[in-house]
């Protein structure tokens, strides 16, 4: 049971975004700008990301939904998420995603664990300071979300194919335009 | 030295912010809706919340320009912010902000920490659920501040003078327009 009074019928976020519209504004935009954004990074590797970090957040909700959608960038190739979850240095991603990987490792467990070394690693591979950057943020990104949606003890359904099917409008119409479905239009969400 | 090329002569997170705007904006605007917008909770009582996160992270930066900020706020009370880092429950602060530390601490951990007996020692000191709301989501919210500042190796002047001052300007102006003077116009940044 959710800690405070959140809609009922919504999971996960959701809820949190559709009891304070006001916060939910600008936490979608940041995500939408981060994962959906014009990058070098296809939408896929950046889902990834979020989901790995929510995966070592142990965030069932995050984790899940985000492996939804990137498995829908990713013409539907659920295996290929699982296997990075489980061990992302023999998924058949590409080397730079692998060191964007270990840096988003570190940086869910403190941003101080993130060494030069492990930025001279995903250079040597051809990552960009850009990249490098919004790794570090989608990773910081993550550790609040998933520390969002768990601190309210927010309801996250255990049935795979709700998300699956949210997953896949998510990543054609995007996080600030499906935010018009379940947010109220007086809080100005667009 | 910072992991990557941030502009030169801006101390934190403002140099992370001047080499992405466009994630800035949202960021920005996150951090002005919690801290201070319309809320039953001061913006020092606010401050005092995203500092002793920061400081739980060890984040050098954040806990110190948002204990300046929070110190601003509260008539220059130094000695407040520094006995609210060093142990809350005897520094002279109300009851209900001693329980939303508490939560607040839980959710520096992770999340799950964040439990039922947490939530209602919160509301048996008046703490309502959007405060509670707010506790969490400002927790969590620095808990990514934090990561990205320190994630990037931010250059972190050790002068306090300089937080100080910064901090007084922050309290008067809030985050959305003071980061009109370092970051650049064609963002749209508001």
């Amino acid at each position: 049971m959710p800690h405070i009074a959140l809609p009922e019928g919504l999971p996960g976020i959701r809820s949190a975004m559709a009891f304070r519209p006001e916060t939910a504004k600008p936490l979608n935009e940041l995500v939408e700008v981060l994962l959906r954004g014009p990058s070098t990074l296809s939408p896929g590797e950046r889902e990834l990301i979020a989901t790995y970090v929510s995966y070592l957040n142990d965030c069932y909700y995050c984790q899940t939904i985000h492996g939804a959608i990137a498995a829908a960038h990713l013409d539907g190739d659920e295996a290929l998420v699982k296997r990075v979850k489980a061990d992302f240095q023999h998924a058949d991603i590409s080397e730079k995603l692998k060191t964007l990987l270990v840096i988003a490792a570190k940086v869910q467990k403190g941003g101080k664990h993130v060494t030069a070394e492990d930025v001279a690693d995903a250079r040597s591979v051809g990552a960009t300071d850009l990249e490098i950057h919004d790794a570090v943020l989608i990773a910081a990104a993550f550790c609040m979300y998933n520390r969002y949606v768990d601190g309210l003890a927010t309801t996250q359904p255990r049935d795979e194919a709700l998300y699956r099917e949210r997953g896949k409008d998510v990543a054609r119409q995007g996080y600030v335009a499906i935010s018009k479905t379940y947010l109220p239009v007086e809080a100005g969400v667009r």
